[in-house]
């Protein structure tokens, strides 16, 4: 008898036929003796057409009626999963964001969960109901008003009902298998990891896997979640992300990204806070800087280097532009065709060949390296954009990864 | 500076084009000084398209989430008519029925208003905003579940909303002109009525004019709130609702309906009870039943006959048959094709020939009247489905609606 927490994705109830299926799988579990909490998203494109339809009304951006019309998304597929829940003999009820004590502060279209209070949650557990909470909504007790939480905000819902529920499991439904070493639509040889650390995930999520938000296993970390990522068309396991095991992979995996572009900042003379005023008036944008490189050439002067998102590119040229020459460097180039590859693995902490180990795979076929990042557990380089996937292919094959210490 | 309700129906509200020029509509109101609520219903089809989807997924009755469902609709509507408001350059902000304080009983479905608590409302009206709320949804205050209030819900909540704010009028645009003497499809000369009072549109409601539910001219009798009955596609007056005037109409307009049938129990034994019996068992299985008329025939044995609305006869007359059987009554007639005729007038209390008159209009064209029920302000004849059109036009030309004192 376990408290599981299930989050449904998009697709997952996409028409009425998955979502009677997802109900079976729901009604099962519940019958086998469990309680069960689903958290779920709005139905396939309803969220685009909702936005489509605002667009359609106005060409300006109206924060708060916009959550109130996107939150009617969930509540559309939560009724009806409730409904289909039913229609397989057990009792179920769902929930708004509001009505199942999901409390985050006031900003709409990006709201943060401060404070679960599943009351309502909790009482409908202890009367056998399955409790369906709609993702990605909220309410800001402060303002009284529904707000909703951006990307990934369902798989955030999700793991902090967990966390406030102290549930067994957060299981994350998808449409793949789990987690994998690296993208197998690029590395055929991609295999699922049964198991991989919070920080792991972490670094794997930041560094382009798109299974899972940095934001829900932060979440998982913080109030230490099991968060088990499975298929919702089979019931093998898939992935469970969790406390470290004793025993670490040295790479658990292979990322890579081609979202971004780099942007370099040359001749910068030699006067303190130059870097600051860059990042600071990108920050004051809204802009978030990735990776930063900064080399001292010849002469004294310096080299910046960045990486931004491409999406934001035609903001952030101009701001660095501005701010570059009022501080009298040369000059701003920007380079769109770049992309990034990446190494995780929590045993990289103590095992410090890895790092080169990757550069020379690289070396080896030629491919140059523009820029190096690493953390403790996660080594990136930023290379041409039109040797990314072939990168990506060499390391998986050069590390074999989940790669136990031994095999390095 | 008045305070004025405003109520827009889904057709009023169909799309985006129409989303905008009710704003403009409204904005206008707001920048020519009044205090402008907004009680919106469901963007045109979405409620049919929400219910086919509830029926794809599941076979069965929901009323919970239907009712979680189903006031989706509206989440929608209030929220781009919110946006259209404010790009007009007008503040505005949307409100849930549970936000706005609707508060209603447990019945989902068809749930009655107990009380509105508009404190938000209030709040968003003293700075300066445009408040636009769901219509046809509430709140449970003992199950703190979300209600929808039924059929003519967003009339009953706009006219409940302007007797609780003490609003100087509560306007409902329609895509008629306003109330007519009699229906302008079937009686070409019928004319707009500039004032009628409450028991008089309530009279005109019941016999078949569907301009405004009955429910919503009840609020606004109880509440004194005068309701202007206006089209949405020009600034025209329309029909007020009030206390009447002084000088009161002998006849305010002819009402037709074809949606009811007869039934009639037939060689009743003169036993205490028989009628009793039939109308509770009615009554016990939901149908509301409207003209009943009993008359004693030769030999102590007397027939009833009744009209319950065609689409619940199938229900109807095995109840009726089963009943008469108990009650040894000879036999249990069905007519399907009747339809009823009225002249509605509150002058008419005072002028008793008015009925006599009417029946002499029907006897002169040849048209056989099968039952007549009256009330004080009303006289209703049923007669054969096929001649009521016709009787309608008679009628109209007999009397000429608005008919004064003198002119009969």
């Amino acid at each position: 008898m376990s408290l599981v927490v299930q989050k449904y994705g998009g697709t997952s109830v996409g028409d009425a036929a998955r979502i009677r299926s997802v109900a079976k799988r729901v009604a099962e579990r519940r019958v086998s003796g469990d309680s069960v909490v689903v958290i779920v998203s709005a139905m396939g494109h309803t969220t685009d057409e909702l936005i489509r339809l605002s667009t359609e009304v106005s060409p300006h951006h109206h924060p708060r009626e916009m959550d109130m019309l996107l939150t009617a998304g969930e509540r559309i597929s939560m009724a009806l999963l409730a409904m289909a829940i039913r229609d397989e003999g057990v009792e179920a009820m769902s929930l708004t964001g509001s009505q199942a004590g999901i409390l985050t502060d006031t900003s709409h279209g990006q709201a943060k969960i401060r404070e679960i209070k599943p009351m309502r949650v909790v009482e409908g557990l202890e009367s056998g109901k399955v409790v369906i909470v709609a993702g990605f909504q909220g309410v800001s007790p402060d303002t009284k008003e529904i707000t909703t939480l951006g990307r990934g905000g369902s798989d955030a819902t999700a793991v902090a009902m967990a966390a406030a529920l102290e549930a067994d499991v957060c299981e994350i439904y998808t449409d793949v298998d789990g987690v994998f070493t690296a993208d197998p639509r690029v590395v055929p040889e991609a295999r699922k990891l049964d198991e991989v650390s919070y920080d792991e995930m972490l670094e794997l999520a930041a560094a382009g896997a798109r299974v899972l938000m940095p934001r829900s296993v932060e979440f998982g970390k913080r109030f230490n979640v099991p968060i088990h990522v499975r298929s919702s068309f089979h019931d093998r396991p898939g992935t469970w992300v969790k406390e470290s095991a004793m025993e670490q992979a040295v790479v658990s995996g292979v990322a890579h990204d081609t979202s971004e572009a780099k942007l370099t900042v040359r001749g910068i003379p030699d006067t303190p806070g130059v870097a600051a005023a860059i990042f600071t008036a990108l920050a004051d944008a809204g802009i978030s800087v990735d990776i930063i490189v900064q080399n001292v050439s010849s002469g004294g002067l310096a080299d910046i280097s960045f990486t931004v998102p491409r999406d934001v590119l035609g903001q952030a040229v101009p701001i660095t532009r501005e701010v570059a020459a009022g501080k009298k460097a040369a000059s701003v180039e920007v380079d769109e065709a770049i992309g990034r590859v990446s190494i995780v693995g929590s045993g990289m902490r103590s095992y410090p060949g890895v790092a080169a180990k990757m550069f020379s795979v690289l070396a080896g076929a030629g491919i140059n390296i523009l820029m190096i990042s690493t953390s403790s557990i996660r080594t990136s380089c930023v290379i041409a954009e039109a040797r990314v996937e072939e990168a990506a292919r060499l390391l998986h094959a050069a590390f074999q990864p989940p790669t136990a210490p031994g095999e390095l």
